[in-house]
């Protein structure tokens, strides 16, 4: 039986990790928010697994996937419970914790890039919180991209795989190569400097890209491209220099 | 060997979190940060942590435990890997990663308030961020905090027996009864409506705080009492009415 990812069509969004992870395995699932509505998907669907009537155990939000009758939150959540099912955990078990908490840590970095363009009102639209915006846009380029992208240099350095953690892929890999993706999509002046300071993610992003199964998806219509109403948003008065040299 | 916890001293913080589950579980820890620094401990010693020099899998921040020679970091995953160890999770094994997916969504609301004292920049103070902490505490009264309550209370109700996941307390009930508190502190007016509205959620609390163990915890000099410079903070003026009535 394939697996089921519920996720808002249109961006990529936070379903495109869970997405890439599916592509790397060769796995099986429905996209079904992405299937024909007369087929039964579609938003009226994915509406009807959010609502999930009469479920003790509904999900909070999308993304979620359905593994049988089990029902499976939160990105990292899901990358973890499919990490061993997909071979994209370290082989050592004492190391999943760790990239559990890596994967974490990249969730946190993508609700901060979502708050750069939503810092005070969830509901309304980024024209009505442009000037909070472009202030935590700021922070954020001054403080949080070099700090966490250094962060996770640093982690990639050390490790001698070519891996971020442990000796082979793991899904850490394949949403780094999204992050990469997505900041230099909505960040381009800021991103500017990344690729010099932080070599060896931009060599795991450069692997993940060449892996073949992954290659095939990127050139596939079922990838799909940013844009202005997911996570990453390329609005260029957000964009500007980032805080690489301050930065500890 | 004591666990060791890796924290800020002063505020109870996102710390509490993995407090609450040594404490309940009567499991020996050393609160890196508040013992004293004659001893090795206090403030030193946690910056080394943080630091890590040499250490290939260093923490991106605190709270973070160690367990040996293994460091294990954010909130969720440290109390996904405390929970077999000191029987804090729920006993069927695949309910595990649902309760995990619920502790994620629980950590979120945690970043939320923080969000709204910090809407634009985490480096700089509250006073210097609270024009857009109005506006964002004001939505968050509206729409998070309904919707989140509501979604923890639709849980906790459907399951039967008086905890939020599985038959037994796991670290996801020490968890509510910590946000509720916190929120609590936080917000009294927008909170004023909640044990109405969330009974399920407000028994499971009243039940933790009745836990041998964790009574003892909460009148020890071991529990810190909310303050201004944590997550959960008393700002008059970003308190007010919620939506309860308004949201779905």
């Amino acid at each position: 039986m394939p697996f089921e990812l519920y996720y808002w069509p249109g961006p990529p969004g936070r379903g495109e990790f869970v997405r890439l992870a599916f592509e790397a395995a060769g796995a099986e699932y429905l996209d079904i928010a992405r299937l024909p509505k007369s087929d039964g998907y579609g938003m009226p669907a994915l509406m009807r697994a959010l609502e999930a009537k009469g479920d003790p155990l509904p999900p909070f939000a999308p993304p979620f996937i359905k593994d049988g009758d089990l029902t499976i939150s939160q990105v990292a959540n899901i990358l973890q419970y499919l990490g061993p099912r997909l071979n994209l955990v370290p082989r050592e078990e004492r190391l999943r914790p760790v990239a559990h908490g890596l994967q974490l840590t990249l969730c946190d970095l993508v609700a901060e890039v979502h708050d750069t363009h939503h810092p005070i009102d969830w509901s309304r639209t980024y024209e009505a919180q442009k000037e909070p915006a472009k202030a935590r846009a700021e922070a954020f380029r001054r403080d949080r991209i070099p700090k966490h992208l250094g962060y996770f240099e640093r982690v990639a350095a050390a490790n001698q795989s070519g891996w971020t953690v442990g000796a082979s892929l793991t899904y850490v890999d394949l949403s780094i190569f999204q992050v990469l993706e997505g900041l230099a999509y909505a960040f381009p002046r800021a991103m500017d400097g990344a690729p010099g300071r932080c070599p060896s993610l931009y060599a795991i992003a450069a692997r993940v890209r060449e892996h073949p199964r992954i290659a095939a998806y990127l050139a596939s219509p079922r990838r799909q491209a940013f844009n202005e109403t997911g996570i990453f948003r390329r609005y260029p008065e957000l964009d500007g220099s980032a805080g690489w040299d301050e930065a500890g």
